[in-house]
């Protein structure tokens, strides 16, 4: 029997090969689509669904494509010729929320914001939250380590999680991590796990580090500013005069043009960027008096609101900034991060590759940590050449200035050819070594992250 | 030439084989002795020595044990028969501090406290707080996992690192991580070494990810109980309470009165165990009426002071632990995690052991997250069989209530034959291969975390 006769003989109709659920399965949000049609979809319920997937996988020799929502921007689950794709949406449980632990255990299906609705009664909250929350699962966000706007002030995934369990792909379930506060027995594969995006294992359960729902007022300042190099000039001031916002995020003129545009906003004047901070806990408002000090002092116009619904009102522009490119044509998002001081340096690189290419580069940035979302628009499916080589530009401008290839959007299929480039080539050679321990037949998300090395 | 000449001819008077100093680098400060004498100590000054150690020893197959300050507790940085002793105490540049980017870039050997005296002019600190934080290297605490009084409000070590640099067994120089506060390029290598007790590579260098000192009044809160059980199950209702205080330390009787006769202080009646609770921030006094109001309902008699002063008088019976066991013979200081909620039930079995094995086991424990370290204590330089028997009966009553071998003191050499049963056969052995990876020869640290596979 081939692959797919032995996982319908042993799974029956959780075994999916409508065309329609095929053809999705070959894309994310990046945009980009995997060549080819996978051989099936694996709607997995239970941990002992993805185990058999992986025995049947590994004695055919047949790839898996482990898939949470699809809402990855980086082509990291998509799935095409000969592979299969493994689904862990419909696992969905939450087996355990403890307010005395400050745990939860949970299924990786789970959506993020479905789970937060779950957590909010009893107060508690966990702290990632991608611009996707509504949207992208649990399971989805650990195997990216996906980030979000509130990091600098609560987290990266990374702090986020205590224990994974992970079936390898041969089939046996491994139990990651622990239960407690505090645990170093033995090496720490839970944090190798988060952000492996699909190469180590699949991802069956977790158990989730939560906080408590932060109380107090929430403070929102919007401020313009002349040029997108003062606003970032203010936002890493703000973050040097001792304040941690909840949300410090930055959007360069174009991206306030478009979004204007989407809104039916009044127009901007040319250049004006723009800054949307949010101060949250028992010192909102007192955040808030010093950041607007901070931005008055950079040539900032100042408004703030201390009413939460207004606040969202403020915010609802930065929101916007995804359907105003989508309005524009194709959009690469890129994703890349610097240490906040070079964060101005970095806007000056943007400006250089734009005058370079011949290219406008809207620009939004995760500006209280650095993490920069720089978008190339294009028109037709495909990204053209001379927008890779502009993208290339920028991965090296970001790596120059002490940055990173991507914050939170993970490697993919549409960065594995800049991986060796950042790490070196005998880190890149380690990591692969790494990944083969865990998956010796190659059989797990082949042709990603590590694929292209030079 | 054998391993020592061609380490002479190389790095000249670094190379030290002092009798005494080869006697002070077989042990910690757990008591414990590797057996026979190491070949050399090499006092590390550069990364360059480092990785000269690292190709003779490759070349001539010649174990490291790499070493900083020697204040380890599970005897991983003890070497023996046959062993270069790579120390790299004498490292301890501090390259960058910058409070713009909240980054500091160090070299291993530097220790804690020097480090955050560094940091305080700056209004800057490193949070990870082990006890030993004043003889204690940054590089140790990196490779240990070290944790300390703050973990609960304020993390753990992996929250603390940025990246590493590393040098592998064969001389090569890796730079893990990134300096940016958010980074997914490849897999997590950074939060891989953190805790691999010198197994993985010698680390040579660190970014730390520092903290703004807090700033308000430190409030301290002492209570007494009428037994240890009580005391647990107020530490819990603080958590549950919603209440985050920065340090919550619980003493049983034992403790007590063995602090009390070293301090000469009056001895507390029979049975009285003491939680000590500091809060700290903006809201430090307003937690500070809370704890006390979840405490006097648990049946506490409670003390609190809001001068930071009389708060480290208060503190200073939780400090003088370590010497009060040391006045009562030879102590193998214990270091169980379990989930908070557990804490209870896990002096439950502890009071069990006591009986079964006709011990007394003076236990302290980092109370806010769950953190225990029960003391035992006997005559002479070994530990005799029935202790390890009573201490595999508390490992096993750990695990059983969802907890680990080790809350911050690592594996090492003492506890190695237990972290299988713990990991269990299938992920052990993932673990092993990952640090044959960066370790194909086996040299760094044998016999050390992977050595005692049942």
């Amino acid at each position: 029997m081939n692959a797919i006769e032995q996982l319908r003989e042993a799974l029956g109709d959780i075994v999916d090969t409508d065309p329609a659920a095929l053809q999705v399965a070959r894309g994310d949000r990046s945009g980009h689509t995997a060549s080819g049609t996978p051989l099936a979809i694996v709607h997995a319920l239970t941990v002992e669904h993805v185990q058999q997937v992986c025995r049947i996988a590994t004695e055919t020799r047949t790839p898996i494509v482990v898939r949470g929502a699809g809402t990855g921007l980086a082509g990291g689950a998509n799935a095409g010729t000969g592979e299969i794709v493994l689904s862990t949406a419909r696992m969905t449980a939450v087996h355990e929320i403890r307010p005395d632990d400050l745990l939860a255990v949970v299924e990786p299906g789970i959506l993020n914001a479905d789970l937060n609705d779950m957590l909010a009664p009893h107060g508690l909250w966990w702290a990632p939250d991608p611009a996707s929350r509504s949207i992208s699962t649990v399971g989805g966000n650990i195997a990216t380590g996906a980030g979000g706007l509130l990091c600098a002030k609560y987290g990266v995934v990374r702090d986020a999680v205590l224990g994974v369990d992970l079936v390898l792909a041969d089939g046996r379930l491994l139990h990651l991590g622990h239960r407690s506060v505090k645990g170093v027995t033995g090496l720490d594969l839970t944090s190798l796990v988060i952000g492996s995006e699909g190469v180590l294992g699949v991802i069956v359960g977790a158990t989730l580090k939560l906080r408590r729902l932060v109380e107090g007022t929430t403070c929102t300042i919007a401020a313009t500013f002349p040029g997108v190099r003062t606003a970032a000039a203010a936002s890493a001031a703000v973050t040097a005069a001792g304040i941690q916002p909840a949300i410090m995020e930055l959007m360069d003129a174009a991206s306030l043009a478009a979004v204007a545009s989407l809104l039916g906003l009044p127009s901007p004047s040319a250049g004006t960027a723009q800054l949307t901070i949010q101060t949250d806990g028992p010192a909102a408002a007192a955040e808030a008096d010093a950041v607007v000090a901070v931005l008055a002092a950079h040539d900032g116009v100042v408004q703030v609101s201390h009413d939460r619904e207004e606040g969202e009102r403020l915010l609802a522009i930065r929101r916007s900034m995804h359907p105003a490119m989508a309005a524009l044509g194709t959009t690469l998002i890129e994703d890349v991060s610097v240490p906040r001081s070079a964060m101005p340096a970095m806007f000056d690189e943007i400006a250089r590759i734009e005058r370079e290419y011949a290219l406008t580069i809207p620009t939004v940035a995760h500006a209280g940590d650095g993490n920069l979302h720089p978008n190339f628009i294009f028109e037709g499916p495909e990204t053209p050449p001379h927008v890779w080589a502009a993208a290339d530009a920028l991965f090296r401008a970001a790596i120059a200035l002490g940055g990173t290839l991507t914050g939170e959007h993970g490697i993919g299929t549409l960065k594995s050819r800049w991986l060796a480039e950042e790490l070196g080539a005998d880190q890149w050679e380690i990591q692969r070594q790494v990944a083969r321990v865990f998956d010796p037949l190659g059989i797990l998300n082949p042709g990603k992250v590590f694929a292209a090395h030079a």
